[in-house]
């Protein structure tokens, strides 16, 4: 974790002053392609070069983990669901595999914690931490040194992913009651009230969204002033959250674009920008979900999310329907043609 | 026009209700894919079939035009951009391009009233009507014979794109000064005033957009009350706007999708809408310009974009930017497995 914590470095400045220039001379009105270009110059100065490369080709990774705190019937989904989703992405069958087939990406499943033994698969990469946490509504959701042992999960998938050939990666989540801690992590980080970021997750009714916001203001009362992110992590995280963390960490230290997903991912960011605020140069925004927690998390890392339609899966779906958009805009950088070398006379 | 108009079809109820029924059975919760279920429900009932037809491979097609409006200096852009681009998307430089080499769609031109005499080449299709329309601010910008025939010319090239496999059309537009008819014939149809529709285009200063309001303001004042959709067309359109809206009434008549860009896309999808407005059905809004009139005519249209990231650049850049989610979408209703295929539990 050490090394790839030192290993992350500010965004080039000549490099995104490069982009620019070179934005003012392509064949379109300056600006017209609105963020798109602020994102291509954040990718330039994320790369160092300008270009930045092409973000192909792309590895999702769905991190899996299971979550004591289900005992307290905040989702109204069977724990063994966890299970047998993973069992769906590997073989193809999830939303996710559906949107990684359109847009050409690769889909891995990443059990760090599921709550079960699961046979070796292709697409599957076992990194186990534990069988799922503890109840985190009752003590600590696990120990500092799983949660560091998680993080070091995450960050081995990323080696592993980029080592690969992967030019951008894109977290995604499964763990049945996973939007929980999720909750309490961006309460802890963001600083605002349980309320404010406890969403209905999957589709929970109003007696259920109560207790779980009861849940989580319980648990994040047990924070010291002023924690150690790891602590805050092994106090109400979930084991998938701290892998997502160590995996955006990688990215970072890698110069590798990542799409954050929805609420689980940005949780993992809250993480992530805790042990170094660098990591944020490399994180791109997919979507806007509809979870309260996600547009807090969102507003506190300063990321603008690429697209806002409503969704709620999590899997990783919204940073992979995103995708497309991040690659249209790196090309943008490598295709256009000048005014000058298209011949197109200038205002 | 007649035989399009009259093969126009209202959506298929029952292909809409198997979609409705097929997404609640798919292994995700209910509801969570937000406005990708509405909108793929809105494309099986086009169909008249569930699952729609997989909307590949898509043909995009830039309509372009000059505008006797130019003389006006509504725009600080030489007439002959207009030619030069033309050449740049033959030649695959400009942002267009780049984006459907990303997304996987082709790229075609259709010459509808470009004022100079252009060159056969592969992707271009020649349809002129008149090399530019007149000038709006003091006259008709055409006859209503000439803006038939540039709405039928679009008929054309959807009913070529359709015969040649596309099952998917993406609606661009190349024209300087373009964006004062499309105000105009927002504020026509739409019954807003010419301030509030009329914007800034590629970048235009105060004063210009002064100028090029009371141009639109103008011209406007020309119109009887309630006129016929041609009549308003030939008095303040272009002829891409009328290619553009003969383009959507093709897509329709083939119970084809289609994509719609930003505000000039917009303005012909409003003209389509007067003529048929059965048209919408098969309209997609792929992204929100950040042109005034742009969200009026959405508005009108009732129809929400996908994207909205202060774009405003046209070529059909918005709409292509758009297509990977639109195929997402109907993907899902192809693939993705349902609870009892997965073996996975409900709640």
């Amino acid at each position: 974790m050490r090394e790839t914590l030192d290993a992350i470095r500010p965004p080039d400045e000549e490099a995104m002053a490069a982009a620019r220039a070179r934005h003012d001379r392509l064949t379109k009105p300056a600006g017209s392609l609105g963020a798109l270009e602020e994102l291509s110059i954040r990718l330039a100065g994320l790369a160092g070069t300008c270009p930045p490369p092409l973000p192909a080709p792309a590895a999702v990774a769905v991190f899996a983990g299971d979550h004591g705190v289900h005992a307290q019937r905040v989702s109204p989904w069977p724990q063994e669901v966890t299970v047998q989703m993973v069992a769906n992405y590997l073989a193809g069958g999830a939303v996710v595999n559906a949107f990684a087939r359109e847009v050409g990406a690769g889909v891995h499943v990443v059990d760090v914690g599921v709550a079960a033994d699961l046979d070796p698969a292709p697409g599957l990469i076992v990194a186990k931490v534990r069988p799922g946490t503890d109840d985190l509504a009752v003590g600590p959701a696990m120990s500092e040194a799983d949660a560091r042992a998680a993080i070091e999960a995450g960050i081995r998938v990323a080696d592993r992913l980029v080592a690969d050939g992967a030019r951008i990666l894109i977290a995604g989540d499964m763990g049945i009651a996973n939007t929980t801690p999720a909750a309490a992590l961006i309460a802890a980080f963001t600083g605002r009230d349980a309320a404010e970021v406890t969403g209905r997750g999957t589709g929970i009714d109003d007696y259920t969204l109560q207790l779980k916001t009861s849940v989580v203001r319980t648990a994040l009362r047990r924070l010291p002033a002023d924690p150690d992110p790891l602590r805050v992590l092994a106090e109400v995280g979930g084991l998938e959250h701290a892998a997502i963390a160590g995996f955006m960490l990688a990215a970072a230290a890698h110069r590798v674009p990542l799409i954050v997903d929805g609420v689980n991912t940005l949780a993992g960011a809250l993480v992530a920008a805790a042990l170094h605020p660098g990591v944020t140069a490399a994180l791109v925004a997919g979507h806007r979900s509809v979870e309260p927690g996600a547009t807090a998390a969102l507003a506190h890392l300063g990321l603008d999310p690429l697209i806002d339609l409503h969704m709620r899966l999590g899997e990783g779906t919204g940073a992979v329907l995103a995708l497309p958009i991040v690659a249209a805009a790196v090309r943008v950088l490598h295709e256009v043609a000048t005014f000058d070398s298209a011949g197109v006379t200038e205002k």
